[in-house]
């Protein structure tokens, strides 16, 4: 038996690394930045220790762009190298200094915030670049080096005349890399990932404006003068702590994270822990639309104050990410699969610390100032309602601040609005009946009958609503709910009470032929109904179950599969006691019955918004025919 | 100066290669059955071409599941390796087995169907598994070899007693990986990624019904039998010849693909070019609805008969992302982003031979028959008009077959169009005026005016409408578009007509106040025409321009910032010819007045879908009384 070595040449793998190591070619600035950032801060701490006896002063990261030779050059003030830690850190790929950096000075560098990890990062500027050039200068007493490789794995290494500390990194742009030489390019990436890094980075100049003296002349013409451009806020306000924050603050922050958004947040939720794993954040509740799919993907995840990505889908539960803000957190793995994401044990426990979070957070919002809660109810209702669907825990949480609108505008939780109807909205089986609307103007009609009964009626207008009364009438037994348009009012909450028909049977009979052979069967049950001789002569009902089924079926996961294509089917309650109806029994003129039943019809589908087209041209014709 | 070379040691590189490889640890199967298919190809080649006196039979890939052992095997019976080869092509990291066949047998092995390319694809075994065993007897006169490796670099290499020819590969799963034990994860990856994949792939196996033979007794049951269960089929239909396939294989073949989908694809496209670049492909037009983004991403992306993705995006041109099918080519970068994808000539070539050949084939469909194609062209409009829209060389393309459908269901191509109305719908300034409605039943009325008036009425109700309108008025001089309702008739089409009022100029004066004064003007402008005096007496109309800018708008790209806010401001066209018009005139009576002015106004507005809630309730209450 042999045993061995498997081998990696770099002649085989160099090429890879160029090529395939990161899908996308423009995270090499992110990366050589980050290499900058990690040397500054390295710095920084060997002067605070006393290890480096350096003036540390106010060391900023310049890039600058050489448009006519084609280079970017990338410059720090931090610790450099010496010949020999380019040999060491250069010349072998994926030994990461900051690894052992970190496990140098364990302790004692925990919080500096050195981002790097496996050493591979510099080898990125090789998928832009076709020679790379560094050119450094170690804190220590010693030559500086320059090292050039024009991507083949041969490099070259000479002593170099720098004598500022530091790091230049020089990359020859490739032929197919040229637009990372834009002005614009350069400074899309410098917004999309170092935004927020921690150490000042300089790209070019701008004019600013001096404010005018006091004792200026008045006619002086304010003075402009030409300053560095640091592109960067080094200190975001997720890093601070919530104790050091006002409320405009956060709203500042809000409003650096998204420059073109004009509207302010509704509130915020700081996160910030340290154990059992690390991560902090700001996560706003912006006004959310009813519509669930365009509102994703607006959280920003970083590490380390470098950005990463605004996927957070499989670390924030799905029903968070229509919140927006940013996450921090050196704690989730970046380069493994969503499906990998979901089962890790610190991932996992990182997406219920949010959802816990944002629970307290609104149960907080909601003690301390309900009339105000109740005011931003409709702008975050979806979040909430989606959250209690998807997650139980969230659900339970829940229950002591959801809130459930009425069309008047009051807001009731769910056992205060039980409380509220129990007595009068019970049925005469024992069943709580809670009406509700999905759409104030559409069932104005029938809000208005379930109102003039005494009955409270709830206004739920969010697609998810069929889910979640699903969900309620299962988790809350003797409850039902019911649209208005459900059923006619006497109907929707059955009491104990007899009702008496002006009709005799008799006469009911012959109405419900005279009825059928008018309304089309295939649309319309016709129904008789004894009901208050003021009431509508015909409405038209549309059963809860069917619908509330369709409903479910159209809007993802639930009902019975191919509901959609049911056809509508309505009942047409005839008011038995109406004048009107009457009317129609008496007359034995049988033009006269068609055009009293066709146009009791239309009315009753115009109150429904049945009546369309051509049907609803003929009647508004017939109409102004009626007022002349 | 020091030269030297950069150096990769295996003990940092191995863990990254582990990790971070693939981002998706799942693609480990797909890589060995890569392999796997890759050394039986070449088998098949080198026994073809004489280099291997072996019989090549009908080789399997066989994968078998241990739970127990936590234990997964892929077989194969290609080429196998000796010690030697394990040596060369396992123990060296990236060096790719695949790359240096090609190399050797450069012509004849062309079209072999091999693909590996970088030999990176076993280590990703370890992304799952903590231990892999390799046994391989080559086919040659060799001993058969067994190699062990933990995931360290270490390996152990000893001789084995396999006697048949080729290669087990033993994965021994790691704690975090088991679910890639469950059959139902096995079946799910092999259907997602080698569904298509040119070697019978085997996966336990099946009972299969024996049909009765034609003599077989009255009572006899059919036989059961267990043969192996194949996952795969080695021959899709993509990479027939088209000349090779009838109607039905096509149809078979989207069956196939889409397992869970029962309409059938309305038409095809096969794709088959190997200069400048190599692409095979099948394309299907799915009916589509009118929502554009739910979808996407259905055309799935090979290598090489490899799964490779479902987001082609970058690849296919926008628009085409809601075709079905396939796209097979190995000349497509794929671990670049897409950015960079957008800007490679290969990729840029590919999608304007797929552009063109989906005009072609629509060109062709609408020639040959265009009845047909007419009967289709709502379930594909979507597609053509977003083409148009968006690729002005499809634009140019389908101006020979983009049809426009009237509400009456003729079908115009523009040309076609313009030379039918060109003689009655030009107005007095020359412009031709194509009339249009975007729902039917919502638009009804004014559709019917225009059609009294002998015009034809198109009906154009995608949501990007708005925008290919404003493209076609761009692009047709002295031609504009107008949705029926954006004025009343005579106003929609000016001609020199001379029109009458019964009223005189004082008495309009007279009218005009009063209607002033009873109809709100924050929201109508009133106006008063000389209408045909069976004309309605009032209607409202909606200008053209603001709407549609406003629609603009709403579907992105285009009219003006912030439109979405403007009010609706509409017009009430009163006619003064009008019979009602005259009463409201000669009555003294305000009251009256009063109600014949608000019950025309009512009328107007639900023939406009604007009559709503509380005002259409009251509406339906009197128009009871009215019935009575």
């Amino acid at each position: 038996m042999a045993t061995g070595n498997i081998n990696v040449s770099v002649e085989n793998i160099f090429p890879l690394i160029k090529k395939f190591l990161y899908s996308d070619h423009e995270i090499f600035l992110r990366e050589l930045i980050s290499n900058a950032t990690d040397a500054t801060l390295k710095l920084k701490h060997l002067t605070s220790i006393g290890e480096a006896s350096v003036e540390y002063g106010n060391p900023v990261i310049e890039i600058k762009a050489d448009k006519e030779g084609k280079k970017l050059h990338i410059i720090d003030q931090g610790i450099g190298m010496t010949a020999d830690e380019v040999q060491k850190y250069i010349n072998e790929v994926a030994f990461s200094g900051a690894e052992e950096f970190l496990n140098k000075y364990k302790d004692s560098a925990k919080d500096t915030g050195i981002i790097g990890h496996f050493g591979l990062g510099f080898y990125s500027a090789f998928m832009v670049a076709e020679k790379v050039e560094i050119i450094t200068k170690s804190f220590k007493d010693e030559p500086a080096a320059h090292w050039i490789c024009d991507g083949s794995p041969k490099y070259a290494l000479e002593a170099s005349d720098k004598t500022e500390r530091g790091t230049e990194i020089i990359l020859h742009i490739a032929e197919d890399s040229v637009e990372f030489l834009e002005d614009n390019k350069i400074s899309e990436l410098l917004v999309k990932y170092n935004k927020f890094m921690p150490v000042p980075i300089k790209f070019g100049t701008k004019e600013e404006t001096l404010p005018l003296t006091e004792d200026a002349a008045e006619d002086a013409k304010p003075e402009t003068v030409t300053v560095d451009n640091i592109i960067n806020n080094p200190n975001p306000a997720w890093t601070k702590q919530p104790t050091d924050l006002e409320e405009e603050d956060y709203k500042n922050f809000y409003r650096e994270l998204y420059p073109m958004q004009f509207e302010e947040p509704l509130f915020h939720i700081h996160l910030n822990v340290d154990y059992p794993f690390n991560l902090t954040g700001i996560l706003y509740f912006p006004k959310l639309s009813n519509d669930l799919q365009i509102q994703k993907d607006r959280i920003q995840l970083y590490q380390n104050q470098v950005f990463v990505t605004d996927n957070v889908e499989g670390i924030v539960p799905e029903f968070l990410t229509m919140l927006k803000g940013v996450i921090d957190s050196p704690d989730i793995p970046l380069n493994v699969s969503r499906s990998y994401l979901q089962a890790d044990g610190n991932v996992k426990k990182i997406s219920s610390y949010i959802t816990r979070k944002v629970a307290d957070k609104l149960r907080a919002l909601f003690n301390d100032n309900r009339e105000d809660f109740e005011k931003k109810w409709n702008d975050i209702k979806v979040v909430i309602e989606y959250g209690m669907l998807s997650e139980d825990k969230f659900y339970d949480k829940a229950k002591k601040f959801a809130l459930y609108p009425t069309v008047d505008n009051s807001y009731f939780t769910f056992d205060e609005l039980i409380e509220k109807i129990k007595e009068n909205q019970t049925d005469k089986d024992g069943n709580t009946v809670v009406l509700y609307a999905s759409d104030k103007e559409a069932q104005h009609s029938y809000i208005e009958d379930a109102k003039a009964a005494g009955y409270e009626v709830l206004l739920l207008d969010s697609p998810i609503v069929p889910h979640l009364i699903q969900k309620l009438e299962g988790d809350n037994e003797k409850t039902q709910f019911a649209r208005v348009d459900a059923d006619h009012i006497d109907n929707l909450i059955k009491k104990d009470e007899e009702k008496i028909s002006k009709l005799s049977e008799e006469e009911q009979e012959t109405l419900k032929t005279k009825l059928t052979e008018a309304i089309p069967a295939e649309k319309y049950t016709v129904q008789l109904e004894s009901r208050d001789s003021n009431a509508a002569p015909f409405i038209i009902t549309e059963p809860e179950f069917m619908r509330r089924m369709k409903e479910m079926q159209q809007t993802g996961g639930g009902g019975f599969m191919g509901m959609n294509n049911f056809p509508e089917m309505y009942n047409v309650i005839v008011n038995t006691n109406a004048e009107l109806v009457g009317d129609i029994l008496k007359t034995d003129d049988k033009e006269t019955q068609q055009r009293l039943i066709s146009q009791a019809l239309d009315l009753a589908r115009l109150s429904k918004g049945l009546l369309k087209g051509e049907e609803l041209t003929n009647f508004v014709k017939r109409s102004y025919e009626m007022i002349k």
